[in-house]
């Protein structure tokens, strides 16, 4: 008799997305004429530059004729675009890796998903709170969650970001936690991590042998020349975490598929008896036996935002969501609204009016300006009392959403 | 401290075709001027079609202009695709599927390799015998699969396909397997199942609620009108199975990526206290926290394959492979030989002459004609004694191949 793995049953049957998705259709039903404004989800808008749309027409050529095909790609992914990685991302920042420590994937939400599978069932993890929903639910798949109680899974250790510590999330001293989630620039609060703070979590990594899963997804939109774009640039990082790159936006690639994940050969991890096992390897096999590489199209695609012109058109369309962002976060603050994040990534993080709370600050603003934006307590209890804003809109589409905001107000 | 999934270290560090690959390499630098010719890999080697080039073309442009530019797409792929898919692959066999029965994936073997996470992990199951290694690697790194000892895991139940019983797996009548894997048309074997046959799986599977995955991945090389290219066409089947379908062989997409799962509605397994919990929605889960779509330019190359010159061009590359597929099987049949499939499929399965094995016969096929084939044993026990070759290749080089096949024996 075949038994359901029953750890699927303790996930939430409600999605943030579809929920938010239903309440705004609702919305549009009665509101037939109303024209509906979306900040909430993080997608890109903008057009893939010229230098990546051809470099996918090339090498579409290429599958067309026999002496060019390409069949089976090696499933780390394309020497071309792991030597383009080492070159672009971190020789640059002084960091040294070999090419067989980049898997490249069909994006960042496959590994970072998939990467527990490296781990014992039973591994504590902590989570900076607010979170990706992806880093628990993968968790929760596997049992290694616990069960949830009053909005938090019972073996997760949460640290909260609020405005109240500056979003600094407080490194757990006094406890082990075995995984550590963090992501920098971060989702959804889009505030960023100096390297002094980094340089605290990689020390308590090595102390505690806990192994730390940075996702890095947003680091192309990282202005300030002080804040580390890899947990890499930290030394003994190497020893103690996983990165996970993405080209979603750093070069609007949500469509087209294609990120990252390194594994540094120095990195192990525990056995019960206390040996050591080196993690590169197993990240190999797992990726050797579930995945045969994301499409050559897509790797041809992500090499050419290394090229000169593939660098300066994917700076410019960052630039252009950084308008946004920063015209963002200057009308909510001008409106004297509590806001965060937008300088060094395309999120920003709002706290809700006193009296008011996520969800019922997201209606509010939908029926008083039909903007939408994402209830903050969505990505975890300590994103009660904010809601998210993205700054991936088109600028008109934005100026647009702001001016509304200023009226209703 | 963290812990590393120690079932990963069961697994044997030798993988195939890498050991394939090593041997053939040793061979080429003692032997400079040697043409290797390879029958080994499963790899396609003919262009795309034109008319899934001009679908991509016109997808890359898509992407190329603000108005038609895509992000994200639906994490269980596009409508047109799943449209196409329930039209051409399944209406025309009888088969009615909802279009949220379909998941379009980025090839089949993401997907056989994810399966197993909707089940618990103690479920014990059956494989045929030789069998596509992912299958039960994907069970080992779960713990599922149990220990190996001589060459078998001690949870797997095995079915042997052998010449001796006509590649027909014997039914586990006198137990019960949880869940069990088939595939047809066979790899390695490239031998297919019956009606009448794969009715006795499905009634097995209803009698024991068991769960078959059943990869179709050959199907479009089917030519014998009798054979059934997808479980569904067996009555009750919906009730207890999940299908896997590529177009990685189908059209040549093994650097595309491409393929679909099927699972219906009306599929469910056990919990512990006896409820039945429905696997769609637990699958959709899974793939809306894991999974992010694959690229949009492959769904339109696939769905490209669904036009009437598309399916007309698809038609002719089978035909190109299949015309090697009867050339090598006539070949070694008329050598004197024992070679079966070849014939629904671009597989032919070849008993190598007593006294020789499988790596044996490899190494002298190798060394006697530099031709590349792939030893049965790494497939599983039952396939020792055996050797793969395959269709894929060109006209020309399968040609040659077979002349100096029969020069050397």
């Amino acid at each position: 008799m075949a038994l359901v793995n029953e750890h699927f049953l303790k996930l939430p049957n409600n999605y943030l997305f579809a929920d938010i998705a239903k309440k705004v259709n609702a919305f549009k039903v009665t509101h037939p004429k109303a024209n509906v404004i979306s900040m909430g989800i993080g997608d890109v808008t903008q057009p893939l530059c010229p230098a990546v749309i051809e470099a996918m027409h090339k090498a579409t050529d290429e599958m067309a004729a026999q002496s060019s095909f390409r069949g089976y790609g090696p499933e780390q992914g394309y020497d071309f675009l792991r030597y383009a990685i080492l070159k672009n991302d971190f020789a640059p920042r002084g960091i040294h890796l070999d090419l067989d420590e980049i898997f490249v994937n069909d994006g960042a939400k496959s590994d970072t998903g998939n990467i527990q599978e490296l781990i014992r069932w039973d591994n504590s993890i902590g989570v900076t709170d607010p979170i990706y929903p992806v880093y628990i639910d993968s968790n929760v798949m596997i049992g290694r969650a616990g069960v949830q109680e009053g909005g938090k899974w019972s073996n997760v250790v949460y640290m909260p970001c609020t405005a109240e510590n500056g979003f600094v999330p407080q490194i757990p001293e006094d406890q082990h936690v075995d995984v550590i989630y963090l992501c920098y620039p971060n989702n959804p609060t889009g505030t960023v991590i100096s390297k002094q703070e980094l340089k605290k979590w990689v020390n308590y990594a090595l102390k505690n042998d806990t192994l730390i899963f940075y996702d890095a997804a947003y680091e192309a939109y990282i202005t300030d020349p002080d804040i580390p774009h890899s947990i890499y640039e930290i030394k003994g990082a190497k020893k103690c975490a996983i990165e996970f790159h993405s080209y979603s936006k750093t070069a609007g690639f949500t469509g087209v598929r294609c990120g990252y994940t390194v594994v540094p050969k120095e990195l192990s991890a525990s056995t019960l008896d206390g040996g050591r096992i080196p993690l590169n390897p197993l990240w190999n096999r797992r990726q050797c036996t579930k995945f045969n590489g994301t499409s050559y199209i897509s790797q041809r695609a992500a090499e050419a935002i290394y090229s000169p012109k593939g660098k300066e058109q994917v700076r410019r369309t960052i630039g252009y969501y950084m308008d946004n962002a920063h015209q963002i976060l200057s009308t909510l603050k001008g409106l004297g609204f509590q806001a965060y994040g937008g300088e060094n990534a395309p999120y920003i993080w709002m706290k809700v009016p006193q009296g008011s709370d996520s969800w019922k600050f997201f209606q509010d603003l939908l029926y008083g300006a039909h903007v939408v934006c994402t209830p903050g307590v969505g990505f975890g209890p300590s994103g009660e009392g904010y809601v998210r804003f993205t700054a991936f809109g088109s600028k008109e589409q934005t100026e647009e959403a702001l001016a509304r905001i200023e009226k209703w107000v």
